[in-house]
């Protein structure tokens, strides 16, 4: 007999002849056919596999994440079986489960597969799904997994295979298919009922560019067609809501190949607005204690030895920059904490003056491959919302909530509501990896983990994902279209005041090492406008918008109307402009829905008479005709809605 | 006979055998008194010299600067005979009238001249300055002139001889002492009734390190003893205004030995002052129609070899960033223009949306030397208060205008009114050294000498002073010293709108080129805060105080009280702090002083009874007992007597 515990901990004893699908059937019939993977004691396993031995078993359904794992792991067996029965002597190489789907990547030889190509995939996938062919593991000895690719032509799964360890090597069977394998498959073929392939791509063997480019084929599936075409809708909305694409058509920002690429240029528009993201959190900051500081965006790579970021980084970063005549050398920044060191370095403090608490829209530049850059959520030079706070042990618990105040304002008047957060502390079981005493390690963990429950957070604590300098708590942030994006970092640092020698005067007239904390709500202004880009496709919150109303006048005659109705909502502080162009109603009013102005105002004979204007809201609801007072109350309750004041 | 022309006109007929300091005394005989130097014909000559021809005389006094020139260039050859009686065998080589003086570099062999003998040198020049000893030009062959120093062993006055045309050299003398010299001295020694050695020095011979170092002698001399010492006073002063002092004392800069020479950290204070600037620059900006863009700091090399930067300062400036893995190149950015035409590519543009205003802080980095670096006004790293206008020809004249509206509002707010124009014009003889139409330039030079009249601007036009792309506009502002500072640059540029290949659609239809504005009413931000905290001292207009009250109780029992007047003054826009820390009120009022807060104000038992406040002026006057509302109102009259509204 064995026993095997559930993860609500109740505990069942079986013959040790049972499946994990047996155990699932025991739970009972209707889950069982939910059922389509497996973890024993952490370790991945079918759900056809015998448990012999005691344990903790979990079993999944395609509504957890490792469920979906198993399933586009499995979907990419059947994409390889379908590309070999379509492709007749196709090399396979790897083929893994990715967020949302999978792909393979294979040799084709001379051939290629183009998007005319896709539905033969697609039919020949759902053909063999039908079949309802169960995914079988075998064990074969490393000398015949070899034979067997050798045989095939295939160096890539022969290089697979020579870099394992020797011992048994294990395959997946299902039908007439054989591939080499780890494990972790749904039971049978049968559960994917909707499949698409998305796209092709080279990519090179193993990554490398030395290497021979073989066919990336990318796909998905679904066990209901209907969640294939939920899915297929959110990647059509995805793209629309593509900040690259965004920011090109509300003129957010550009690109330029003479300034170089990932280095965005932000247009009048674009600058506008993140200027008011930036005094928005300067205000609240201000608010919180906060004092701006300006530094340089370079320094001497001694600044960077001194911070340890050069040994760590150094290589792989945009390189020093040499002077003409001096034996000089510096760097480009790639984080602003060592300048404020050197700031806090600038005079001696007391304990009775700290927290110091220095921020700054610092811009930092990191190097990045070209192929790794992708509009402005990964670029060269960034601008951090940083701020580093300088306080005692005893103010860490103090500090650090109010971090989270200030970070859960920000997300509240910017309409991101779901998130999440993940608090990061040590291995217990490896002390040496981590720098500082284990007691103000104790204090600074128990102080987030205290901080994320007062402030009623929905956090999980991960231990080993700590910083070797400190622990840190992240936010991770659900968008409209429920993708995750992390954004708000709060780390507690005891290295930077190490290494930069940081101190204060204590109460006992004795120097004492003071600990930092870093953070930045936004993470970078690039990032954070293009995420909040695409989670609001454009329509950003009142406050924020570059322009929140545009004027139309039905013809010249009312100009000086419209004028004057400019002029009212100016006083009232609403952003608004004339469309004065010498076009027609029609492309005017076709322009304002593009450029997703929230307020269109018409005025004409009617409106001048009554002293009033016909309003419509984008992509929403007419307004009818009001006064401007009645309409800048409207606009005022719209903004209050998110933006409210920083409360400390 | 001969007509002599004086400056007002007027042509006076003498013998042709008569001096310049014979014509001075036609004039007057208290007028000649004065004279001690003069030009004929645009010629410097002595006021000795004999006048033979018909020409322009210009006759100058102590109160010219070209009477200043002479006065000091004559007290730089009384100082060359007093070092050569003091330190016999001494080797002279070169000695100019400078700014607020002159010096002398020489080569005392194996001895120095320290502090302690400049008491000797001063009394051994006034007592040859009592000789009353002419100076008397003589001219001698090249050859006697080679052989004179050979004798003497003096390799630089040989050196300098043997690079002088073939032909009469001239030497100048009085007393027993000889100097090659071109000439311009005031009649006799004893004009000069004040003398006083400034410093001494380390000079290259020529400037070149690879040569002999010298030691260069500083000195000043005035014509009365009161002078000198008004001009010691003001050193005085201007020491004590060194904005490098007061930038450490009112903790607004810092550098940092591992950042790097010449990068400023703008400490919270003085970022805070900062921001408060561009703040101030950035509503004015707004009303005249700029829009604020944002550029990273680098740029591909590419980009500066289209502008041409990096054939005219490439080799001279910071080095090229490489990239670890691929063949890319970047440059800190050293001007913000290339990024800014790279933002107006960025779209095509009709006449009918030009012109365009592209406004930023932008940071840039040029290499000095470190020997050059000084404080905050020569630096590596500043940020320009940058902006482009591109716009058509037509517009220039009132863009240009504009611009200078935008200039004199920025003095005018910052208490600088003391200012010349100067406008730089082609030189019409040489109209290779131009780029660009000869027609678009002569319009470009119109503009702004119609722009500079028609604002009332003291200017002087100054020909073959353009940059080879454009005409300009600079203004010199004088501070409360009386040092001149140039401040403010207009410039048109032909040049970067062809390189960048920028256009703009005509109403005919057709591509036409626009120009551009280069404009920086600051400078630089770091620049203009050293200016202004030497013009002011640190008393800052009352609107950019970093702290304009400072609020001190008694004692603990009114802290509540000071609390409650720190709300009262913050609703009224007012920025105040409470000191509380535990100290005495005497080092609080100190302090306080010290830190040039405008306003102090003091709260106790009778303040609190009679809900009042005791207010008193920094450095002045006590404005006694006042209710917070008087007070405010004080604070808003002094604001508004310098920050006014900038009206378009």
């Amino acid at each position: 007999m064995i026993e095997i515990t559930l993860p609500d901990g109740s505990v069942r004893s079986y013959d040790n002849n049972i499946t994990a699908m047996d155990v699932a059937k025991d739970i009972s019939e209707g889950f069982a056919r939910n059922v389509i993977s497996a973890k024993f004691n952490d370790v991945t396993i079918e759900t056809s596999t015998t448990l012999t031995t005691n344990g903790n078993l979990v079993l999944y359904t395609w509504r957890e994440d490792e469920g979906k794992k198993a399933f586009w792991h499995s979907s990419a067996h059947i994409l390889a079986q379908a590309l070999e029965e379509l492709y007749p002597g196709v090399k396979l190489s790897i083929g893994p489960a990715i967020e949302n789907g999978f792909y393979y990547d294979i040799d084709l030889g001379n051939r290629s597969i183009s998007d005319k190509d896709f539905k033969a995939i697609e039919d020949k996938m759902l053909e063999i799904a039908r079949g309802k062919h169960e995914f079988k593991m075998k064990s074969v000895s490393k000398a015949d997994a070899l034979s067997l690719y050798k045989e095939q032509g295939n160096e890539y799964k022969v290089e697979l295979i020579e870099n394992l360890v020797d011992g048994e090597i294990t395959f997946c069977d299902h039908s007439t298919f054989t591939d080499l394998c780890r494990g972790g498959h749904i039971p049978n073929t049968g559960i994917v009922k909707a499949v698409k392939i998305l796209s092709v791509a080279g990519a090179y063997w193993r990554g490398d560019e030395n290497n021979k480019q073989l066919t990336r084929v990318y796909g998905t599936s679904f066990p209901k067609q209907k969640e294939l075409k939920e899915y297929l809708e959110l990647l059509e909305e995805a793209k629309k809501r593509d900040h690259r694409k965004l920011g090109k058509q509300l003129e957010l920002f550009t690109f330029s190949q003479k300034v170089g690429q990932g280095l965005p240029l932000w247009l009048p528009k674009g600058a506008a607005l993140r200027a008011r993201l930036e005094d928005f959190l300067k205000k609240a900051q201000q608010k919180a204690g906060y004092e701006m500081v300006v530094t340089p965006h370079i320094g001497q790579k001694e600044l960077y030895v001194t911070s340890g970021h050069y040994a760590k980084y150094g290589e792989d970063s945009f390189q020093p920059i040499k002077t003409p005549k001096e034996d000089e050398e510096f760097l480009l920044k790639p984080m602003n904490c060592p300048h404020h060191c050197e700031i806090y370095n600038a005079k001696p403090f007391s304990y009775k003056e700290l927290p110091k608490r220095y921020a700054e829209f610092g811009t930092v530049y990191r190097y990045e491959q070209s192929g790794e850059l992708h509009g402005l959520t990964r670029v060269r030079g960034f601008t951090q919302d940083d701020a580093h706070i300088f306080c005692t042990t005893d103010q860490l618990d103090k500090e650090f909530k109010e971090v989270i105040d200030l970070v859960l304002y920000v997300f509240g008047s910017l309409g991101f509501e779901n998130f999440t957060a993940q608090v990061s502390v040590r291995d217990l079981d490896t002390p040496e990896k981590y720098i500082g005493d284990p007691e103000n390690w104790e204090k600074a963990e128990q102080a987030i983990i205290n901080a994320a429950k007062d402030k009623g957070l929905n956090y999980v604590i991960e231990s080993g994902e700590a910083a070797f300098y400190g622990p840190k708590l992240d936010f991770m942030v659900k968008d409209a279209l429920g993708r995750s994006w992390q954004l708000g970092t709060i780390q507690v640092d005891y290295n930077l005041p190490e290494r930069f020698d940081l101190s204060y005067k204590g109460s006992d007239n004795e120097l004492h090492r003071p600990v930092m904390i870093h953070r930045a709500p936004f993470g970078s202004m690039e990032r954070f406008v293009a995420i909040l880009l695409e989670h609001t496709g454009g329509n950003f919150p009142l406050w924020l918008m570059p322009e929140q109303v545009i004027i139309l006048s039905i013809s010249e005659k009312y100009e000086k109307y419209a004028e004057k109705v400019l002029n009212l909502l100016e006083n009232n502080e609403i952003r608004a402009l004339i469309d004065n162009r010498n076009e027609t109603m029609g492309k005017k009013i076709r322009e304002a829905e593009m450029n997703k102005i929230p307020y269109m105002i018409i005025v004409g004979e009617n409106e001048e008479n009554e002293n009033k204007i016909s309003v419509r809201q984008h992509g929403g609801e007419d307004l009818g005709m009001i006064s401007v007072e009645d309409f800048s109350k409207i606009v005022e309750t719209e903004i209050h809605k998110t933006l409210k004041q920083f409360k400390v």
